[in-house]
């Protein structure tokens, strides 16, 4: 007999009652797959999930779904009231699921802090990359592993825009179609200007290397400003453009940042096309492992917040410990490739080099190509630090034969395997 | 403070006893592992893991060890002793960490019965494609999903040998290759056959679609009869040939299989490469996941060893629930693709479409190439059941103008996004 019909003839084991505060997309998305899902749930765990309590803008009271629950879902967005709501809800012994990347990332160590002290569960899968379960892996699988290195593209609004652009579109064209798909928003400025992904690379930083990292610790830079003939160039160099987040040990610190980023086409991210959403970290242990998979999505989330509730059912996942601090390392080292516009004249080359070798860029690979009175020059350098190479290019557009200004973005190349 | 230190000061909590039962290559990769992360792990979790005894075939005591640990973590493989070994562990209520693929696929529901009777953990990460976390990532996050397909490659050693066979190298050059740099056997039969394949793929169809699967009801085909010209005509339709696992829901039942498959190119796993493992999940919920990185290794086993046995210190994972069988269903609906050596006579291809298409058998695409006297055909079919396809083939090759046995590999298309 199978766990559920033991249940339902003893009748002792009492419901895993749970409250949902929000019913937008992803809150109405849950509360159905958690219907559909109920009785496999109960036939697993022994007990069956119902939700005893919706909050929307205008209808449910919080102090009443709040007692009427063992875990409040957290699927509102947005800092206040969620922040105030969370804990109050954690300091009364609930636990808590929430899709939140914003509070996570501007508060995080407050509800850490909170849920420890009442020992509750704070679960947040559906935060970073949906349905995508890095956050676990981060936190059970990889607890075992010292993490080196994660590479992201965690904002599928803008892997979608970009593959548009590689296919040929415009950028203004392929923001066009994600809005016609469903895939960007009417106002799209938190997703084309990388503060998305920022905040959950700040998330994602934070499980992987222990240190608190604050969505305004990490530098971002959007996509709104790609040329279609940087696409162009770099295709010939064997380079794909995406929109990563970084988060790495360096120089005995942490660097987190999000930058518009060329790949080598072996490289695991290379090949994550459209809306998805995919995560490799690099570990001396382990290499790299790669998570890749829908990253939005109304039961795409749903079904990561529901992977919480069971999880938390099941009495594992405890809050992250408490943090390490790291000192945040902004100056690292890149690759970069460079976009110039010169004139056509006898010696620029040799200008372009020797400035940048002055300030110890070396370049790895060169393209030139005539365009009747000017010329483009299309580099890939070999790592150097982000200071040393703006102060050569600023040095570089002084000269008179250099058209515009000198374009630059950064390249990650094949470190593993 | 941190718990690590709150622990050292007030000495009241006891270490987490771990006994190891063998120390081969991931035996004392897991030793050595724990000692370096033991720190960390504690400072996490409160309690420091430490090894309190170790079995070999030459030293320790099973009993003793037996009686001196909280959890035993067995890396020794084969069937007994490491069967009796468990069984007689969980009934003494110790938690247990598995490796060893062979005893999960072959008497997974005796040992997970005995873990639920005894209330005790059953861990067995590292006993599937290595460090990814595929079964944690079935078991937990995707608890919450109705799982209707999972492709993987689950051995590294063939698809490090198919990588170089598509850049060329012949078989026979290609296992001499994988057995210098030490990702294939000296005796490889295990691996090439697709055995070792079919291991792993009961234990993902138990975990993904709760019936019980043993690894005799695993039909599999291996890749010791490949050919290399076979991977050429491949390419040119754009498809690439890995050894892939498959285990999804079929006219109401469950069918599993490993067999050679060509992928399109745009397919998750047609990327990867080398010794690495993948495994995708599609379901309707989340349309696909993939999951890659490295399928063996020492030290890559020995984290997901590690990451299991804190995931039992952190208290979740449970056993899975007990089996729902579902019917095995063994002739299932796939493309295919053909290759036949013809004489080069005017109304063969006419024949063979003919018979085909008696058998239900259609054709998507075909390249016809005449090599002198004889000429060959390759097609790739719509899906057929295999059945029909058999019979088709049976009868093609009884013409006089077939020179040698058509072969025929299975293709994946493109379902998903």
């Amino acid at each position: 007999m199978s766990a559920s019909a033991q249940g339902a003839a003893d009748g002792a084991v009492a419901p895993f009652r749970v409250g949902l505060l929000g019913h937008g997309t992803v809150g109405s998305a849950f509360a159905s797959l958690l219907d559909e899902r109920a009785d496999e749930i109960e036939r697993f765990n022994g007990r069956r999930p119902v939700i005893t309590g919706v909050l929307t803008r205008t209808r449910g009271d919080f102090e009443e779904i709040l007692a009427d629950s063992d875990l409040l879902v957290e699927v509102m967005g947005g800092i206040e009231p969620a922040r105030e709501y969370l804990l109050t809800a954690m300091r009364a012994g609930k636990h808590i699921v929430s899709a939140n990347k914003q509070l996570l990332s501007q508060h995080g160590e407050e509800l850490f802090d909170t849920a420890r002290a009442h020992d509750v569960r704070l679960r947040f899968e559906a935060a970073v990359a949906g349905a995508v379960p890095v956050v676990r892996v981060l936190e059970e699988s990889l607890s075992a592993t010292p993490i080196e290195r994660i590479h992201g593209i965690v904002n599928g609004t803008t892997n979608f825009i970009l593959t548009e652009m590689t296919r040929g579109c415009t950028y203004a064209e392929a923001l066009a179609e994600a809005q016609r798909v469903g895939y960007a928003e009417a106002d799209p400025s938190d997703d084309v200007s990388g503060r998305d992904a920022a905040a959950k690379m700040a998330i994602l930083a934070r499980l992987a290397f222990g240190s608190p990292v604050h969505l305004d610790d990490v530098p971002y830079e959007g996509i709104e400003h790609l040329h279609g003939d940087d696409l162009e160039y770099a295709r010939e160099l064997g380079l794909g453009l995406k929109l990563v987040g970084t988060a790495e040990r360096r120089q005995g610190g942490l660097s987190v940042h999000v930058h518009p980023t060329f790949l080598y086409s072996g490289h695991p991210l290379a090949s994550i096309s459209g809306p998805f959403n995919a995560v490799t970290v690099e570990s001396e242990t382990i290499t790299e492992l790669t998570l890749s998979g829908p990253g939005a999505g109304g039961r795409q989330t749903a079904s990561a917040v529901l992977g919480d509730v069971v999880s938390v059912m099941t009495g594992g996942a405890r809050p992250p410990a408490p943090p390490l601090p790291l000192r945040l390392v902004t100056d690292v080292e890149s690759a970069y490739y460079l976009h110039l516009d010169v004139a056509d004249e006898p010696g620029v080359l040799a200008c372009v080099t020797k400035v940048l070798g002055e300030h110890e860029v070396s370049i790895k690979s060169v393209v030139q190509r005539g365009m009747g009175e000017h010329a483009r020059l299309v580099m890939v350098t070999h790592p150097v630090l982000e200071s040393g190479l703006r102060a050569a290019i600023a040095e570089v557009d002084e000269f008179d034969f250099v058209r515009s200004p000198t374009r630059s973005i950064r390249v990650i190349e094949e470190e593993f395997v």
